[in-house]
C-alpha cells in the first residue's frame, strides 16, 4: 500500500498537498475505485506511474479519469453499446492494420480481444462515466487498455507489460477525436437498427390488428375535446397506425448521415498518421462486421467538428416521442372510468392500482410511455445544446450527445415494446358504452350544416336539442328535415365517409 | 353610435352586464377594433349581430375573434404565408367545387377573390391573431368572410348580404379542421421551397467558394480549442460546406410528409359532407396552384389529429440551426481579435460597432445568425409540446405550431441570407498572422506520436519545447528525431492528409 | 435620387459592385426601407454618409442596420418595450449628466425628446428588427439618433446637423454594453409588474370566488383520469387557486436580481468614462421615474457578461405556464361534452366553434392559454441557450433574450386576462351531471380500503359492483359491510376530509 | 419451479397465452428477475400469487411491476435519494400512526426496518425502475413490502406472511398519491442543501479566492470576442465569482415551496382515512428527522395534482447550469492555446490529453462540467412537459420529474466540485502573454472615444493604428491627444474604473 500513497501523491500533485493526507474528497475518491480491489499493480502513461487494482485489464488513463471525474456515480457509466461499439471498431482496425504492417501475432490477439469486449464480456473493465472530456479520450484509451492488457494475456504475457501497446497498437492510425464518433455512429446505428425499429414495427402492427378490429365499430368522434361527427374506433386507430408507420422512415431518413463513419480522420479530419485507404477500408470492415450499411464519411472535418447528424437523430427521436404521446394520451382518456369517464375502451388489468383503492385499475403502460416521451424531448433539447456547442476542429459534448441519443432509442423501444405486450395488444371496445354516448349526441346540429343552414342560433338548436332523445320530434318541429329526410339522413353509420 | 352599443353588449352578453359599462378591459378591447374605423356595419353570425368596420371586408366571426382574443397585438397576427395559403387553398376549393355543382357565376367570383388574397392584396382584412381557438376555425372564417364579401361586390352585391355564403359557398365541403391543417402545409412547403432553401443553396455555394480560395492556406488546427495538428483553411471550411450541403436534404427528408394535404377530411377525418374524390382533387389544384407536389393526405384522421410532420421539419430546422451556430461561432472566434484574439479571418466592416470605442468592428452578422439559431432551438420545443397535446380527433395547437414553424424558417432563411451576404461572402484570410500562429506551435510533440513514443512525460517534451523556436536542436537534444528526420517530418504543409 | 444611388453604393461597397446594380436582394432590400419614404437627407457616422428618408428622426447607424439586417419583416422589430425603456433611461442619463456638467439647455432638450420616446410618440422612428448585433448596439444608436435629432429640433437645429450629438450628448458617459442590458431590466420590471402581475392577480382572484362558489358541489375525484375518491369541486378549484397564488411570488423572486441595473459599466464593466457614482444615481434616476425598486448592480461585469437574471426570471414564466397549461387542460376536459364527455363544467359561449358543425361550441380560451404557455416554454429554452452562449465581457444575444421575454410575459398576461375573462369568470357547475356521476362510481371499492380488507381481488369486487346500483345488497352479500356500516360510511359527503 | 410457471402463467394471463410458452420476450422478462436468484417464495397480492426471489424482501407488487416495466435495465432504478427518503417517511408516518393507534410493537419494529432503508442498507431490495405507473405507485408498495418483511424479521415472523402487513400497517393512512410527492420533496430538499448548495460555496468561494489573488493583473477587455477596454483579470474573476455567489439564493427562493409535502393529502387531497393533525405531525417528524425546514402543503389538491414547486426548482438549476456554461466556456477559450490560442490562463494538467499527440493538455474539467450544463437544460423540458401534462387531481409524471431533478442536482453538485478541485484552483495566469496581448491592443481608438471625437472614420484611425507600437506618434500624427495627454490618459492601469 505504501506505493500506492506515494504514487497517488505524484499523480494528484498540489492537490493533494493543499488538503493534507487525510482531506475527505481525497479519501473519498480513493474509497471509491479502491471499492474495485484490495491489490493493485503498476501501470503507467507520460503523466508517470500509478496505481490500479491488479483484477482489472484498465491502465493508467482510465485510472486517472476514474480518480480526476467523480460525477455522479456509477449509474453514468458509458453506455454499454458505446463499450461494445469499441469492441467492434478496434477488432476492425486491427484487421486492416495488419494490411498496413501490423504484426499479425499482436493483430490477432487484439482481434480477439476486441471480439469479447464487442459481446459485453468485458464490461467490468469499463469503469468511467459519461462526464470526462468531451472527445471521448478516456473511454477511447479505457478501450485501448483493456484490449492492450487482455490481447497481452492471450499472448502469454503480463498485464502493464505494454508488450501488446494501448496507443502504438491497439490505437494505431487512430485518434480519439476520429474513433469516438465513429463508436457513436456504431452504436446508434445498432441499437436504432436491431433494437428501436424492430420493437416501432411490432407496435404498427398491433394497432394495425387494432384498427381491423374495431373497424365496425361506429363511436361519437372529439374535437376540442366537444362531441364531433362520428367515425369509426378502428377509424380512430388507423390514425395511430399511421402515424406509427412513419416512424421507421423517419429514422431511416434521419439516419441517412448517421452511416458516415469519421474513422480515418485522426486528430483534426486530416487523417494525418494514416495510410490512404484507410479510412475506406476501416469503413467497409465494420460494415461487414455488423451488417450495416456503414461507409466513409464524405468529409473528415465535418464528422469530427459537428454531430448535425445525431442532432437530427434525435429530433427523428422527438417526433416518435411527440407523436407516441398523443397516442398514450388519447387511449388513458378513452379509457377513462370506469363508470365517470369516457369509458370507451377497456385496457388489460396488469397489476393493483393503488395503495388505497383496492379495485382500482390504472393506465400504467400509458403513464410510463408518457414519461419516456418528455425525458426523449428533454434529451433532444440536450443533444442540440451540446450540438451547437462545437469548437473549431472538434466538438466536445460527444460522449453527452451519445449517452442522451442512445437513452432516448432505449426508452422509446423498450417503452414501445411495454406498451404494445401489456397494453395496446389487450385493448377491447366497450360496445355498449360506445354506443350509449353515440345515440346521445344530438345529430340535428351535424344535419343543420349538411342542410347549410347556418341561420340557426345555438340558442335554437339547443333548446331543441335538448328536448332529446326525441330528435325526431325536435327536427320536425324545427322544421329542418322531415320525417323522411331524417331516417335516411341521421344516422350515424352513414356518416363515416364521403358519398358516392 | 347607439347601435353599436346595443350590439355589443348582445354579444358579449353577461360579461358587459356584470363590468358595467365603463369597465376599462371592454373600453380597451372596444378601442382596438374601433381603432381600425369610424364607421360600421352589422354582420350576423349564430350568435347574432355585431357591428363590423364598414371598410373592412371581413364578417361577424372574425369580429368575435378580435374582441375576445386580445392576445399580444398587431405583431402576433397570423403569418401572412398562412393568409395567402387560404387564398390558393379557397380558389381551388371553388374550382373544384364547381365541378360538384356550385353556381358557377358564384365559383368564379371566390375564385377570382381568393386569389387577391394569395397575391396578398387583402392581407389588411386578416385581423386575428394567432393565440385564438386552437384549431384555426376563426381564420379559415376570416378567409370565406373576406372571400364571401369580396366575391360578393365582384357579382355587384354588399358586404355583408351574403350574396356569396361564407359558409355554404365559400368553405364548401370544408371545415376548419381539415383547411387549416391544409394551409399549414401549403404556407409551409412554399416558403421552406421558395425562401428558406434557395437561400441555403446560395450560403453553401458561397461556402464552397471561401474552401476553394482557401484551399493553399495551411493553418494550424484546434480540437479542445487547443492547439493541434494542421489543417489548410480551405479544409476547414469544407467542413462547413459539406455541414450546409445536408440542409436541404434534411429539409426534404423531413418534408415528405408535409406534402400530405388533409382537405377533404372535413371535421374528424371521415370525409363527411364530401363526395368521394373530393380529396384527391383539390390536392391534385393545388399542387398545380402551387407547382408543387402536394398529395392528399394517406389518412386524414391522422393529418387532423396529429401534426407530426411539422414536429419533423421542426426538428430538420432544428438541426439547421445547429449547424449554423457551430459555423457562426467559429467564424466569430476565428475571427478574433484584431489584435488579441486569434485573428485567422478577416471579417467585413459594415456598420461601426461600438458607441464607446470608435473604431471597433464586430462580428454582428454572426450575433444576428445565433440568436436566430436559438430562437429557432426554442420554437422547437414550442412545436414538440403542441405536438405532443393532440386530444382524440384534432389537435388544437395548430395556429401556434403553424406560427413558430414559419417563424422559424423565414428567420433561419433571412438570417442565412443575410450572414450570406454581408458577412461569409467577403471573409479574407489574414495570411500572416495564419503563418505566424503556425509556426509557432510545437510540432515536437505532434512528431512524437508519428515516432510512436508515447513513454515521454509531457513535462519533457514541454521543457524541451518551450526552448523554440529551436525545434530542431530541441528535437536533436532529445534524440527522437535526427537532422534528417526533422526536415523531412517537421513540414506543416505535408502533415494535412493521409500518407501514401 | 441620384445623390442616394451614389451613397448607397459607396457604403454597399465591394457587394454592390459584385452584383450589379439589378441584383434583386440589394432592390428588394432598398425597396424595403424606401417605402417610408421618397425624399432623402443626408446622415453620416465614421462609415460616412448615407441617404436617410426626410420625415424619419434616425440617423446614419439606424439606417445602416436596416440595410444589414433585413431579416424577418416589421413583426420583428424590437418589442416597444424595449423602446419606451429607452426613452426612461435617455431621459435619467441627461438629468444625471447635468450634474456632472452637460449643458443644461441640451440636457433639457434631450429629457423632452427622450420623454416623447418613453411615451410611445416616436415608435414609428425604431424600425430596427430584433435580429442584429447581439449587444443592442444598433438600437441604442436609434435612441441616440432619434433623440438627439428630436432635441435638436426643440432647440430649434435641423435634423441630421448634430447639434445635439448622439454619441457625446445623448449618450454622454454610457455604451451600448450597459444602455441595452439596463432597458432589458427597465422594459421587463415594468411589464412584469405593471401588466403580468395585476393579470395573474385578477384571475388568482377569480379562481378563488369560484372555488368559494363550489365549496358545497360534491364531485367524483379522478386519478391516473380513473374514478377515485370524492372531493368537492371547491376543493378542486382550491388547487387551481392555489397554483395561480404562488405566481406572483415566484415571479419577484426570479426577479430580486432583474432589479439591478447594469448602467454605469460602460463598455466591459469598469465604469471607464463615467465619474464616480454616476452608477447610483442614475439607477436612483430610474427608480423614481419608473416607481419601481431598480439599484445599480452589485458587479457590473457579471451584468454585461451574463443574463442569469432574464433565465431566472424565464424560468418563473416557463413555471407559470406549466401551471396554467395544467388548469386549462382541466378545465377543458371537465367541460368536454356537451353529451359524450366528463361534462361536468359548464364554459361559456363566446362565439361559434365550427363552420361545419353550427350548434358546436369549443372551449377556445383553454385553446389560446394553452398555445401561449408551449410558446413560453419554446421561449424558455430560447433564453437559456442564448444565456449560455456569453463570451467573455459581453453576452451578444441580449435582444433576442430581451424579446422572448417580454413576448414571454405579454402573452402570459393577455392570455391569462382573456382567459379569466372570456372563461373562468363564466364557468358554472352542471350540478346534475356531477351528482350523477358521483352516485354511479363504485363506492364499495373506497370502502374497503377503509376497512382494511386487501385480499379481495379486483375480479371479486368488480363482480359484485357490476351489479350497481344496488351497493348495498352487493356489500351485504360480500360481507364486508354490515347494513348499518354501509348508511353510516358510504356517504360521498363524509369522505371529503380526515376524520375527527 | 413448476409452481413458478403456473403462477407466472396466471399473472400474465392472456399474454402468455397469445405468445406460446417460448415466446423470447416472456422469456427475456423472466431471465431478467430470475437471475436475481434460484430459489423463489409466493407473494400475493389482490392479483393474486406470485414467485418472488427468496433472498429478496420485496413483495407480490414490487415483483409484478419488475415483469411489467422492462424498461431501460437497471442503469434507470429508482434513484437511491428516493428510496432513502421512503426510509425516512415511512419510519416518521410510523411514529406519527402510533400516536393514532398502530400497535407499538410492530410501529417500532417498522422504524426500525424503515431506519435501515433510510441508511441505504437495503438498497437491494429496490429494483423497481422510474419508467413505471406515474405515481410512483410501484415504488411506495416496494417500500411498504420490504418493510413489512423486514419489521416482521425483526419481529421473529418470516417473510410473506404479511404478520406486519405492507398496507394496513406500513402504508397506514397514507396513499402513494401523497407519499411519492412527499419523497420527491425530502430527496430533493436533502440533495440540494445537503450535496449541492456546499459544493456550488465551494466553488465560489475559491472563484473569490481567485478574483482577488488577480486583483493587480491588468488584461485587454474582450467584447463580441473583439479587443475592447481593459480591466483587472481580478474583475473579470469577480463576475463570475457574482454569478456563482446568486446560486445558494436562487436555489433558496425556488425551493420555498419545495418545503411544502403532501402528506396527509391521501388518495386525491381531502385527506380521507386520516385523522385530523396527522398532516401537521408527520411534517413536524420528517423536519426533525431531516433537520430541514419541511412543513405540511398549504393545499394538498395541489401538491398532488401539481409539480409546479419541482419546475420551479429544475428553472434554477436550470439558471445555474446556464450561468456555469458561460463561466466554463470562458476558462477553456481564455485558457486556449498554449501558443495560438489566448493563452491568457495557465490550467491544471491532470492528465494525459489526447491519444494521437501526447504532449496535449486539455480543459476536460470544462468539457464535463458543460456536458453536465447541457444535460440539465435537457432535463429542464423534460420536467417542464411532465409537469403541464397533469390531469385532474393527479399529475402522473413524478418518478421522472423525480428522476431528472436529482439527476440535475447530482450532476451539478458533482461536476461543480470537480471543476472546482481540479480546475479552478489551479488556475495561473500567464502573466507574460496577458501583459504582450495588453499593449499590443490600439488605446488610440479607445482614447478617441474619450476625446469624444465621432467623426473619425474606422480607416483613418486603423491607418494610424496600424503603425502601432508608435502609438504616441500615431497620436500626434492625429492631433486628437498632445504628447502630454498621451502620456496622462493611454496607461491601461488607469482604465479600469470610473474617475473622481
Amino acid at each position: 500500500m505504501a506505493a500506492y500513497v506515494v504514487a497517488r501523491r505524484r499523480s494528484l500533485g498540489w492537490i493533494t498537498s493543499q488538503l493534507g493526507e487525510s482531506s475527505p474528497s481525497v479519501v473519498r475518491c480513493a474509497t471509491l475505485w479502491r471499492s474495485y480491489s484490495t491489490s493493485f499493480r503498476e501501470e503507467r502513461d507520460t503523466f508517470g506511474p500509478i496505481q490500479v487494482p491488479s483484477d482489472k485489464l484498465w491502465g493508467a488513463q482510465t485510472q486517472r479519469s476514474l480518480q480526476n471525474f467523480d460525477i455522479g456515480g456509477e449509474r453514468e457509466r458509458m453506455p454499454e453499446p458505446i463499450v461494445r461499439a469499441f469492441g467492434i471498431l478496434k477488432k476492425c482496425a486491427a484487421k486492416v492494420n495488419m494490411e498496413y504492417g501490423l504484426d499479425p501475432a499482436i493483430g490477432k490477439a487484439i482481434m480477439q480481444a476486441a471480439q469479447e469486449v464487442a459481446e459485453g464480456k468485458l464490461n467490468d473493465h469499463f469503469p468511467l462515466v459519461v462526464w470526462q472530456t468531451g472527445s471521448g479520450t478516456q473511454s477511447n484509451m479505457n478501450a485501448n487498455e483493456v484490449i492492450a492488457n487482455r490481447a497481452a494475456e492471450i499472448l502469454g504475457h503480463k498485464r502493464g507489460e505494454k508488450y501488446v501497446h494501448p496507443n502504438d497498437h491497439v490505437n494505431r492510425a487512430q485518434s480519439s477525436n476520429d474513433t469516438f464518433p465513429t463508436v457513436m455512429h456504431i452504436a446508434a446505428g445498432m441499437e436504432i437498427n436491431s433494437r428501436l425499429i424492430p420493437k416501432l414495427n411490432t407496435l404498427h402492427s398491433t394497432l394495425h390488428s387494432k384498427s381491423i378490429e374495431f373497424k365496425d365499430i361506429v363511436k361519437i368522434g372529439r374535437t376540442h375535446t366537444q362531441d364531433a361527427t362520428p367515425l369509426t374506433l378502428g377509424q380512430e386507430f388507423s390514425g395511430y397506425t399511421t402515424q406509427v408507420s412513419y416512424f421507421p422512415f423517419c429514422m431511416e431518413n434521419a439516419n441517412l448521415d448517421a452511416w458516415q463513419l469519421a474513422q480515418g480522420g485522426t486528430a483534426v479530419g486530416t487523417g494525418l498518421n494514416t495510410k490512404k485507404g484507410f479510412d475506406v477500408k476501416i469503413a467497409r470492415a465494420v460494415a461487414e462486421e455488423t451488417n450495416l450499411p456503414f461507409v466513409t464519411a464524405e468529409n473528415k472535418f465535418e464528422a469530427l467538428a459537428a454531430h448535425d447528424a445525431f442532432v437530427e437523430c434525435s429530433g427523428a427521436l422527438n417526433t416518435i416521442a411527440t407523436s407516441l404521446m398523443k397516442i398514450a394520451n388519447d387511449i388513458r382518456l378513452l379509457g377513462s372510468g370506469p363508470r365517470c369517464g369516457l369509458g370507451e375502451l377497456i385496457l388489460p388489468e396488469n397489476e393493483p392500482g393503488s395503495s388505497i383503492m383496492p379495485g382500482k385499475v390504472n393506465p400504467t403502460q400509458c403513464e410510463a410511455l408518457t414519461m419516456v416521451c418528455a425525458q426523449v424531448m428533454g434529451n433532444n433539447v440536450a443533444i442540440t445544446v451540446g450540438g451547437s456547442n462545437g469548437h473549431f476542429e472538434l466538438n466536445v459534448f460527444k460522449p453527452m450527445i451519445a449517452s442522451c441519443l442512445l437513452h432516448s432509442a432505449r426508452l422509446l423501444g423498450d417503452a414501445s415494446a411495454s406498451f404494445e405486450k401489456n397494453c395496446v395488444r389487450g385493448i377491447q371496445a366497450n360496445k355498449e358504452r360506445i354506443s350509449k354516448l353515440l345515440h346521445e349526441v344530438s345529430y340535428l346540429s351535424i344535419q343543420v350544416s349538411l342542410r347549410k343552414m347556418y341561420e340557426f342560433t345555438p340558442n335554437m338548436i339547443d333548446s331543441v336539442a335538448n328536448e332529446s332523445p326525441f330528435y325526431q320530434e325536435a327536427a320536425l318541429k324545427l322544421g329542418v328535415l322531415t320525417s323522411e329526410e331524417f331516417d335516411t339522413l341521421v344516422v350515424p353509420e352513414k356518416m363515416i365517409g364521403p358519398t358516392d
